[in-house]
């Protein structure tokens, strides 16, 4: 039934997460205010609900930054991106981290 | 007696710490490695002492990044520039934040 091709969307495992990535997407303002969104939801939230005072092409890229860093899984559901915290792996990789952060 | 001019060092004040500058400053591994350093030897160390496989300004530039973000504190001594980490001003302003980190 999927005849269109489907653009994958690469996320780094568990084990390939690194400190310096994730600190250096943690470090933008914007993308912390997207990482407390998604821990405050607990849930997926589409790329569109987040309403960022910035322009779409820049809210995909800090949304990218933060897959790519392995911070939020990303997945495509029709027209829509879904975005998830990947709260797990953080605090399997980092323990307390993303906390300490959130909390801040 | 100090009949040379002092070349002022400056550090943001406790309150002015921000995270953003503290996590990108902490994003780069050069300077995770010097702060390490300096959480384990819990005293103060002149830059000269941390062998760090890089040129001498790439140094001096890893420290100021660190200064300028509130992680460590430098003075002058004589020709030596001495540095220690601001440990109570950082858990004070992000709790945990800074263990999470050397803790990874």
């Amino acid at each position: 039934m999927a005849s269109q091709a489907v653009e994958e969307i690469a996320h780094p495992k568990r084990e390939e997460i690194e400190l310096g990535a994730v600190l250096h997407a943690l470090s933008d303002p914007m993308r912390l205010k997207i990482v407390a969104a998604l821990a405050a939801s607990e849930g997926e939230k589409p790329c569109g609900s987040f309403n960022l005072p910035v322009t779409k092409s820049t809210c995909t890229h800090h949304f990218k930054v933060l897959r790519e860093a392995g911070i939020i899984h990303q997945r495509q559901e029709r027209t829509a991106r879904l975005n998830s915290l990947r709260r797990g792996d953080l605090e399997a990789r980092f323990p307390g981290l993303l906390e300490a952060v959130l909390r801040a």
